[in-house]
């Protein structure tokens, strides 16, 4: 039906007969000639249609915004003066011979060009929201970047296998999506939260090196970074050790920006211990473009008449501090408005001093009404490891050290956004290592997988698995990128025995343990090698390098925030007869009926 | 860990050191020396364990089949008269100076090259299964089919473009998958069993070319060529008609042969009207390796005295020959069989003449106690059609139409593969095309959509849609491959008033129309492009190419026919607690309750 995408007409092709296929963009009238501006996936090109074609400009006189046109015409240059450098079809034009009106259009709910619209109205019409060039843009980035992923993946030797989604429900973690069984009566399908047991069944049936690009399920209420169903790069290796798998990955994400993106990273990327992480940006997914850093003080105010400090630091919890660079310059509101935002994470203050003359330490020359309940060692201290200069303010978190990590660390990046404390690198990936094994849960009173209850143990701290759970560190690396975790990953256990102690020390008793993994400590037993893999949010990724401000405009039909998809009206009410099959039926129906039964 | 692949150690190698990883596929003693031939993804390599070296000699002695090792070693030539041109290293093998047992292993439930082990005991130990090179030679070759389309589609401009797994359930066609909902109670999202309007719907938000390999599900009793998710490769395309669009998915699939597996499909592919097909064939999706044919003789036989012809003929149903030549040989009790064998599809006997001399039209001619009931013209016009000769035999179907299609269409393909009557072709690709719209359903007397519902009628046949929907041709088309359906697909209807048509013509009412597909209705409205696609079935594609005797042997973790995966035991019971989150109850229990509440 065409010779060319509208948006790949150049000036190569002058005085060609060309065919295209698109939409009307735009018309206009100007002069006694029609101006159509045919819009393709590959961008936009001019029509001209003379009155001269009676026929043709009948036809061309009739059409709106929308219609689905092919048109037949020359390609001629603008005439100078009118060339559009922001289009590739910018030097010509195509003067049309021949218009068909492929199909009408109605009034389009909304202009394509409308940036101030809702989200609802947006995904209740997504066919056309779609058609918007910066959706065509993420979902064509998104296209791209899953190529590269597979690109570097099949010329590494992973093999794409896939793995169920119809599988069985582990209430660990996160909740699950049911689906109930028809075939056997009572009975429920769960669908998978990540293939993680899957891809570890193939390492021991030997397949040596695994990806899949695959939905994942989640049933939890949503964020602005969450979806229910989200689609992840899944890879697993045998016979690599730690170093080895993030040297590959670390390689795989280079590629996979360059190929996409033409963005080179930085080679090879940083590493932090999950506890350097921790102290120097309260994060365990830092973002590396910001300079500022926090300073661990709680030695030094452990002694201090300042309760708000010695509290914690006397008490297993923290004291940091945060430097801001001329920080002397905030004004009172500013501070008030940090404090407040301190507070989303659980931070009951945001003490602080200024550092008026930074060789001082008195009240003269750090101002603040905590200096005079701080001791000259404190001060000294401070100052000194936060290398604070006059004029620069500093920041102080003290609670428990998940209050303090979380506060500090989340300001320390609001600062630097908004102050420009930045490095001036676009993209700052960093491998956050030796993360715990596991951490304590004070509600359940039990510990915890940090990462999964599959991952290994430090070979060094396979004796601490029982006797001090807490200070063992896993074989688990994430990869975080501009203060987003992208993606995490380990060395998984491959001895049965090693794995029945890691659920011993989760509280899993034997009979729960073969219950719920029965086929997993079966598949170990059987000759499983050492392996480890990775997993990668795709759904992130490009929501990163689109810059886009919601997961939501990487996915062309995505649920809102109340996980609904507005489009097609799912979820919905289903008939009677399918539940009956389903041997279910509906909660507030059944207890309506037993009313009855007892009324 | 490792230097090379143990299947790729090669004359290549030679006196080189190598460090390989792999799994004990046998162990042999052999004058005081150990043979272990080591097995990874890509083979197996000899590995020889000399007992000077006493250490690693001990080692040596302590493996058992399928521990996994690690094994350090210098690359030798064989002795000559040992090598094994089997294997790709079978020239060589590798003088073990270090071993280290990475995992040891438990017996295996069943030897690896045990071949006749049951489905369940295979699907129970998958992982074990998994290991045997035929399920990772079919599992690899899965993976370069799938690759081999991505690579086509995406040299071809087509884009990967992901569509939701939770989704909207419409009661058309087969049964869904449900999952419920927990923000909104009472309320169920479908797994798609298509993404259809969603592909078409992304032509719609200008796509132009739209691929994506993913699972589809269908709530269905099982058979051996169907699972309940299975996987599709999808693609849709626009502004093309019928015939640009198969030549593109032709020259897609002569890729895949070729990349995939080193095959070259015949091209062009012969092409078959629906018609044709049916009245040939007795199949819309022939096996054309088979030679032979049916013949229609309805209208020779309308009127002879024997009643099994003549009543179908004269009333609608159809009456056909299938010539066997030479089948004059077939013994009494073969034919016994065809006989009980056509029984399966509905025929209710098996009627046929031997000729033992095609020259005479009478009872020592044609040996069959139906000839006395055939009158002369009838007789000639059966030996002239089938072109019988001397010593044939003719096989009839005399029933309704479908009956008739469906045992002499499958009786031709048995006795073609059991006698041989085959052209030699390994691969016959055929289109069907010109489907008819509709088919009427007798149990719900009304006409239902034998493609889908949003095919589109051809040009010349719109205005049949109403005055005679059972005429109306489709512009649907399917590529079978050696009597295997494996792709299907159509000319989408892209204006809403033909949409709107077809509904009616279908009895689907304009308010069930747009409660279920309004915002398809609404889609066709906004400027739809003229489109259409197709979808292949991957498992059956590679179920024939692997020639593996059910399309679970090309599925990693399948489920079994009674819908259970027997590695994970899923489906399973869930807690109490998770039904309750999802406002559902089981429909058992719930009587219980009733019954207790009133009693």
């Amino acid at each position: 039906m065409r010779t060319h995408y509208c948006g790949q007409v150049t000036a190569a092709d002058l005085d060609q007969s060309v065919s295209l296929c698109g939409w009307v963009h735009r018309r206009r009238d100007h002069g006694g000639v029609i101006f159509i501006d045919l819009r393709d996936r590959e961008g936009l090109v001019q029509v001209v249609c003379d009155p001269d074609r009676a026929d043709m400009f009948a036809i061309a006189e009739s059409v709106r915004s929308e219609y689905v046109l092919r048109i037949e015409g020359r390609v001629r240059r603008r005439p100078a003066g009118t060339e559009n450098a922001a289009l590739t079809s910018g030097e010509i034009e195509v003067l049309c011979h021949d218009i068909e009106v492929l199909n009408a259009a109605v009034t389009p709910p909304f202009q394509l060009d409308d940036d101030n619209l809702s989200e609802t109205v947006r995904l209740t019409h997504r066919v056309v929201d779609l058609r918007r060039p910066q959706m065509q843009e993420n979902l064509m980035l998104r296209y791209r970047v899953a190529r590269a992923f597979r690109r570097f993946l099949d010329d590494h030797g992973f093999v794409d296998v896939e793995t169920p989604m119809l599988t069985k429900s582990t209430p660990e973690g996160a909740r699950d999506y049911l689906v109930p069984s028809r075939v056997h009566p009572g009975q429920f399908f769960a669908l998978p939260q990540s293939p993680q047991l899957f891809k570890q069944m193939l390492m021991v049936a030997g397949f040596d090196r695994y990806y899949q690009i695959t939905k994942c399920f989640r049933d939890e209420d949503l964020r602005a970074d969450r979806q229910p169903e989200f689609t992840q790069v899944d890879i697993e290796t045998s016979f690599m050790n730690e170093g080895e798998i993030t040297a590959v990955i670390e390689e795989l994400i280079r590629y996979v920006f360059q190929d996409a993106m033409d963005v080179e990273l930085p080679s090879p990327f940083p590493r932090l211990s999950y506890a350097e992480a921790m102290r120097r940006y309260g994060s365990d997914k830092p973002d590396l473009r910001v300079t500022l850093e926090l300073v661990d003080v709680t030695d030094a105010v452990e002694d201090v008449a300042f309760k708000v400090f010695s509290g914690p630091a006397s008490s297993g919890g923290r004291v940091a501090a945060l430097r801001v660079p001329g920080g002397g310059e905030l004004t009172r509101g500013e501070i008030d408005e940090y404090t407040k935002f301190v507070g989303i994470y659980g931070a009951r203050g945001l003490a602080y001093i200024k550092v008026n003359d930074a060789s001082k330490l008195n009240e003269e020359g750090l101002q603040s009404p905590i200096v005079k309940n701080l001791h000259q060692r404190a001060l000294a201290t401070i100052i000194e490891r936060t290398g604070a200069q006059s004029g620069d303010l500093i920041f102080f978190g003290a609670d428990k050290a998940k209050v303090v990590n979380d506060a500090l660390g989340a300001l320390r990046v609001k600062l630097g956004h908004e102050k420009g404390f930045l490095n001036g690198e676009a993209w700052c990936p960093v491998w956050v290592v030796d993360f715990p094994m596991f951490e304590y849960d004070e509600d359940e009173k039990r510990w915890t997988a940090c990462h999964h209850p599959f991952t290994a143990p430090k070979d060094e701290h396979f004796e601490l698995l029982e006797s001090d759970p807490g200070a063992c560190l896993a074989k688990a690396y994430d990869l975080a990128l501009n203060g987003w975790e992208i993606g995490g990953g380990s060395v998984r256990i491959h001895r049965a025995d090693m794995q029945s102690q890691v659920f011993r020390a989760l509280g899993i008793g034997e009979e729960e343990a073969r219950a719920k993994f029965g086929f997993l400590l079966d598949a170990l037993r059987y000759g499983a090698p050492p392996h480890g893999g990775l997993a990668f949010g795709l759904d992130r990724i490009v929501t990163l390098m689109s810059g886009a401000e919601s997961i939501r405009d990487v996915i062309a039909f995505p649920k809102t925030q109340r996980a609904q998809c507005l489009l097609t009206e799912a979820p919905s009410d289903v008939d009677e007869r399918q539940l009956r099959e389903l041997h279910i039926r509906l909660r507030q129906k059944v207890e309506t009926q037993v009313e009855v039964a007892k009324g």
